[in-house]
């Protein structure tokens, strides 16, 4: 099967042929490091999180490369304002690299909730300013970027093709801003690769054009080129980064190199709140620290699948209420299954033939082959859960091994592959074993009771374990348990 | 209350004055992430993670910087063989960025696990190229290092106080190796600032001297100035670090900047083995992962700090266990005193006086003042605890205030300073939660049952609860619980 993307710099979807047989070379742009993640990062990173688990369940091995920007994003996302840290660093009085510290640490607690798998390498853009200063050296010397001042940009009408990705012709671009009288700038499309850094800024290093701080966009093609080479298979961001952003580190790195820079393009589109934009000034900006208060984070993934990347997903508190109670009937289900297996004896129905579940699997590849479907993907698993429902309240129990295979299935799929379902439905292992020990004890006790007709201890258990968020549910085999809604 | 450290530069305990009055500047030499950290790194980084925290609780402001090593830490700990981190990425096929990435996401892992806080800034060596080319500039301009075949050597003979902490003089440097016939250097006890990159080098940048890789002392000059400063307080590491590792920083700093590097110098003592130095190929290597399988880390934390930060640790089983047993007891004591103020009627005994603990809280100040005592810290929170048991256990119970200045001693001491007594006695508050509620049903059955007289079912309930690790005490008033060794 092979897998389509769509293409950005192509307008299609295309089949995904790796530059290198067997291997994929991926680049996402990570977070600006000066306050908490939202719920939009997200979004973008549990997105691609699953293209990478899915390249990878797919055989490819894949490097998959995601930076850290701890310097050179200013407050207008251009060439111009403050750099993000070194205000927030102003404003808690610490130093930048604190904030840094602070807030990468935050990222990744974030994403470790969410189940996104670290990037192999997550470079930070302070960490590569003389590779920065490399391209940038490089473009001047070939006349693709001028200095002035103390600064240097890059000359955009040099490089004829700038605008291929986002569809903006230079005209547009050039209209779009106007040179103020006070710009260095010769064109007002022209982009900062280089800042001269004034007296107080705190973030400087030395350069062969004076002390200063690398252009924001430089530093995504100096890090993806140096882990992945000059040509490498995926560059993945936001819909918003796509210009200026991923249209300068198309200019910059192919000017440079004289090679093209990536083969696919793949864009998330954004997070809408109650259908508005989120954003500080509206007030609907939710951090996932503030999410994972009211929802496991577990839900707030499941909900973002629930919806292809290139959708805007809209966020409310019904949203997310709605992916919960869904993901719980999926968890029951999944639950009931590896508790039936348990229950089993192994030679249980041994004469029982299997069930082929293959063709959900089918349909369930078919999906993600086809520009990462996820909406689709989920709904195979639910399609699959339903006919596990079917099988458990038969009236002769499934074999074992179709239960084997079933469970096989939503760890392969609903696991490995879109992050879902973990070995214990929960957030930690140990937490479920410690209160799978004692819940158990206090379930024999209750059919203790009961085989005493102690009625009274059967009810208080029932009735303390209900108000403790465990409901019991008496069935021919014995009891079975499962959370409820708190 | 002055307090006193022991300046390895001076060899004697000093009184401890910062230079900028009410601030600390901190620098910790950090691990190279080449591999999973072992149990001299938590001996390290517990100890001076409670000199961070003692510093603060005293009021000081701690700007702590503790660097990852990515770079130029080469096999042999001086200036010959393969860069540790290249070396294991060959053996893993992959580049040695990735190495950096897993390493340093285990090594705080474990340090999190360890309850060590987190450095205010852990910086790079890879990251902070630049800053070190920049004082080998310096250094080779004034005379300090030379230039040979793409290569930059620290002339030791240029620095006359070279040896001021080892204590070695020049002549026993120069005595102690031999300047081999093909060496570039000119005294045998000069140190790579910069190394040539051969041809198949892949960790390499550009510098004045043509492509290289810094030395492995050069980073940390590099990087505790540029966040702390020219001249700054505490300079801490491994004893094993003396030479030549920080007898390097402190020439080539001073050298650079004609000031005083670092004012008090604290060398940590190294861990042995049943007795033996640990070493690879002894084979009693133990990393903090497998230290954990066997005991619960705040066991191996606990353990460090019953001994002196300037003593050997003799670790083995037998001495984790004894900690460990001493670690259940004081927190059974603790709990037992938060289980009490919870049963404990907010008026109850309110005429009753509060006993008065200062004592104790200034024996352990003046404990943790000489130079750190953490040994004698842990000794006077055992008293405390002990004069806890009599109270619980007298004729008539002790009254709430003094039961609630028990508790916050017991967290002002043992947890924010030791970092031993968390809120929860254990590892996650969730844990803790949920099971402390379904065990609380459970001795709520119990007691249910013994009302009705249903034996059967109290002991039923004990039994399993005993063989679940959970042991029940019956009171007068009422029924506890506590852990039992497993």
């Amino acid at each position: 099967m092979t897998i389509q993307i769509y293409n950005t710099l192509t307008r299609q979807k295309e089949e995904f042929v790796p530059l290198n047989q067997g291997h994929v070379g991926m680049y996402v742009c990570g977070p600006t490091v000066y306050g908490n993640s939202h719920i939009g990062h997200a979004k973008s990173y549990v997105s691609f999180d699953v293209m990478v688990r899915y390249l990878r369940y797919c055989g490819y091995k894949v490097l998959y490369i995601q930076n850290i920007t701890d310097v050179g994003h200013l407050t207008d996302d251009a060439d111009e304002g403050e750099d993000k840290l070194v205000k927030q660093a102003r404003i808690d009085r610490v130093h930048p690299m604190q904030i840094a510290e602070l807030m990468t640490r935050s990222y990744f607690e974030d994403m470790d909730a969410l189940n996104v798998l670290r990037p192999d390498i997550s470079p930070r853009a302070s960490g590569h300013i003389i590779e920065q200063i490399e391209i940038i050296r490089k473009l001047v010397k070939n006349g693709f970027a001028y200095e002035t001042g103390g600064s240097v940009y890059f000359d955009v009408t040099k490089f004829p093709s700038y605008g291929k990705l986002s569809g903006r012709t230079l005209d547009e671009s050039l209209e779009g801003t106007r040179v103020g009288t006070r710009s260095e700038k010769r064109h007002s499309a022209d982009f900062a690769l280089w800042k001269k850094a004034e007296g107080g800024h705190i973030m400087r290093w030395p350069s062969p054009w004076g002390e200063g701080f690398p252009g924001w966009h430089i530093e995504c093609s100096a890090m993806s080129m140096k882990y992945l080479g000059e040509s490498f298979d995926i560059h993945g961001g936001g819909m918003d980064n796509q210009f200026p952003h991923h249209e300068c580190e198309i200019a910059q790195s192919e000017a440079a190199t004289g090679k093209p820079f990536v083969k696919y393009w793949i864009h998330n589109n954004l997070v809408t709140v109650n259908g508005r934009k989120m954003s500080k000034s509206l007030g609907n900006f939710i951090t996932l620290k503030d999410a994972f208060k009211k929802f496991d984070p577990v839900v707030v993934r499941f909900l973002i699948l629930q919806s292809h990347y290139r959708s805007t997903l809209d966020l409310s508190d019904d949203s997310l209420l709605g992916a919960k109670i869904g993901l719980e009937k999926l968890f029951n289900t999944i639950r009931n299954v590896r508790e039936t297996i348990k229950k089993t004896d192994q030679d249980q129905h041994a004469g029982q033939p299997a069930i082929d579940f293959s063709a959900y699997k089918n349909r369930f590849l078919e999906a993600m082959s086809d520009d990462f479907n996820t909406p689709q993907a989920v709904a195979v698993i639910f399609d699959l859960a339903r006919e596990a429902n079917q099988l458990l309240h038969a009236e002769s129990m499934p074999g074992m091994e179709t239960l084997l295979a079933l469970n096989a299935l939503f760890s392969e799929l609903g696991g490995m592959i879109l992050g879902i379902v973990t070995n214990d439905l929960s957030s930690t292992a140990r937490d479920e074993n410690d209160e799978a020990k004692l819940i158990d004890i206090l379930v024999q006790t209750r059919q203790k009771a009961k085989s005493e007709k102690a009625w009274w201890a059967a009810d208080f258990i029932r009735t303390e374990l209900e108000a403790a968020g465990i409901r019991l549910e008496d069935k021919k085999d014995g009891t079975i348990w499962r959370k409820i809604d708190s």
